[in-house]
């Protein structure tokens, strides 16, 4: 994967709503730029300034650790000022529309709004209605994209197999309702990926046209064969609730990733998992926490994507 | 409006409780001080040192997105840290009292309390009981005041109208309730405004004692005549349900204001609004996004002017 | 109180979970590096450096102001970011483990955990699961330990009285379930305390195993005799629900200090207290307040001890 083939610079995104709207010259410049700020960070252990006096507002309506974390690290370490809004006590409380509260915080001069929520499309609305030059984020829409996890899944597989074009990529569990699994497909495809694989249950399986480039293969086993990175996707306890999947041991004995199971992929095949995980519902302890994983690699370069990210976005 | 009856530097104020106890010289000083910091943060968009190792406190008893978040912003940008204390979970609900956890603060040597309660006079209180140094800033107090709101309106006003002496401005909505109509009339007195004119149902206003220097004029047309800025107060929800106002629509039809009313006051006029603002309730959409509205140039110069309060009281 | 008898530096504890752990060198290092960082920031009112780069977490189970808040601004004036994690909203509410969120915040390279939690051992369960190089620091577990409290108030009593050996000391209240009790009798013994006693309902007494070197009053009249510091715990209002303690007032009559009392101490004798204080509970208004009373220099000691814990912890 090099950008030979682009001698230009890409242009900068304005925005980073969903990775289908990125070039593959955007995405590996942003993953570049996610390996230099991770070599200086590791290096020095000091903040940058590249961000000195700009502000980043974590607009989260859905809780989240890891994420809203992660991003709130990646700013503080590049130098800007994080502002957490917690939505059940700001203003939206007292009926002002999202949007009004967008340009209310834009005229304090606030430069990236990172925004999750439960609705499809909230980010884009919201990069829609922007009406200076601040940047939006998606960091989780509905089961639409989740793009910074996209691209910090490719960075980690970057990091141990840097020639997709002969990768095997395997993502494995509730495919229907992850944005997940959306936003790897456009990342893997957008660096050229060999093949690309999805196993899920008939009924959490989206139609084929949802997902271009994917063999679709239903038995986890005979899926297993030959891939070099299996992603296996959070099974939401909701699911049961609403009666997807029987109950966690059903789901388990068919979709669930053991040791048995990965001796079934290639034997250096990499074990990812977007977290937080379900001990012994997707994925056993054992390969969870085995040397195949690298499940706490991924969270760890996704503080280095997302200073790529926003460095990007906003290094003017 | 200028200092030139007052050649000397006024005496900076320790707190900012409450407009009325500034005198003229004080307020110009602080509006001069935000037209200089606005200058330089849009010069550099970089973090000011001003008020390095400072500690600024928001306590809000109420909810708040936008004033709570403009102090934040403002203290971080003069390189203040800002400690946002939810009061539900602190240990008030241990039982502490407010003056001992001010006390406790202050100890910790924090340098700045920016309060928001719904009961009048908590800011005052808290003043009166700080033992070191500190300065208390009132965010908002019950009906009583919002200087820093009061502030900010002035400085738009400036912004457009340097010559208060000339200028006529109108305030409609629910007086009675109002700590921003409080502070606006002490600012806008303060500056030496030539006509003030309010505006409100017969129920949500005051009597004319609290009222001093002002016109009243109960029908909203009438009193629109000839304005030069137009301040409109948002409706509290609450006012329905305590019956103070039989419907929203009813209460727009009188005193909401559209674009039809915008026209009986000058061309040129002003709209302003302290927000969250509820459209077609006080205000027309066509008018809080039409070319008249300053109403996010108020949010805007609201973290101005609170750098410029914080600058006046704690930098030594 | 000299390290004379050690007089190569002592080894740099890697985590701070129960002052038990640490030997008398160690404990007179932390306390004389707070006193170096206690005289910079007093002189120079400025953040310093040391943490630049570094993230210190706050993982605190249990609500509490001034605590949290200490280690907040202890990390702020090093330099350090901190996250503050509300417990109730983080991914611990989508089922993950513990340990999982340690392992995650450990990827994002975070450098300390600030742990506070209702059950005993917490903080040393997460030092035994770190994988890296991160520390633990114990805000308080249950009633086991609290070894920052226990610091700090043997640092507020050495500025005072700085020849232990002489000294006697009276921890009064519900030494049962108090973690404070435990690390003040540990801190104090590191410093070779004269006289230590203590004296308790006899149903708020542990045994006398748990109370090395202790002797056990009753009365608390008989107790205060001769004493230089009286360290009086808080009356958690659960006791009294759980029938433990009859009434405010019983106990207030029996336990409580009052002016009366403090006269059969020592007459220059120490009032302290962990906070936050119930007033005309276990102390007097007259008696917390007054020239006797440490309580409000405990605060403030606070955050130089903990910024000297961290520095220890953390300055590599």
């Amino acid at each position: 994967m090099t950008s030979s083939d682009q001698p230009e610079t890409p242009r900068r995104p304005r925005h980073l709503i969903s990775l289908d709207a990125l070039s593959t010259a955007q995405v590996v410049r942003l993953l570049d730029r996610a390996d230099a700020l991770r070599e200086e960070w590791l290096a020095r252990h000091h903040k940058l300034d590249l961000l000195q006096g700009r502000t980043v507002i974590n607009l989260f309506f859905e809780n989240s650790t890891r994420t809203r974390t992660s991003f709130d690290l990646a700013a503080k370490r590049l130098g800007a000022d994080v502002i957490n809004f917690d939505i059940a006590s700001s203003s939206t409380a007292k009926g002002e529309s999202l949007v009004d509260t967008l340009h209310t915080l834009e005229a304090m001069h606030c430069d990236a709004f990172v925004v999750r929520h439960k609705e499809n499309g909230t980010a884009e609305f919201l990069a829609r209605h922007v009406r200076g030059t601040a940047s939006v984020i998606n960091a989780g829409d509905g089961n639409n994209a989740h793009p910074t996890q996209g691209l910090l899944d490719v960075y980690t597989i970057r990091r141990h197999r840097p020639d997709f074009s002969a990768l095997r990529v395997l993502i494995c569990g509730d495919i229907l309702h992850s944005r997940v699994a959306r936003s790897d497909i456009h990342a893997l495809r957008a660096l050229g990926v060999g093949t690309l694989r999805v196993c899920a249950p008939a009924n959490l399986l989206p139609s084929q046209a949802e997902l271009p480039g994917c063999e679709i293969v239903e038995d986890f086993d005979t899926a297993l064969a030959g891939i070099d990175v299996v992603i296996m996707l959070r099974l939401q306890k909701e699911r049961m609730e609403q009666a997807f999947v029987p109950s966690e041991q059903a789901y388990y004995a068919r979709y669930g990733l053991d040791a048995r199971r990965l001796r079934l992929a290639r034997p250096d095949c990499l074990v990812m998992h977007p977290g937080p995980i379900n001990r012994e519902v997707e994925i056993a302890s054992a390969v969870a926490d085995g040397s195949q994983s690298c499940i706490l690699e991924q969270v760890s370069n996704g503080v280095f994507v997302r200073m790529a990210v926003l460095a990007e976005l906003l290094d003017s």
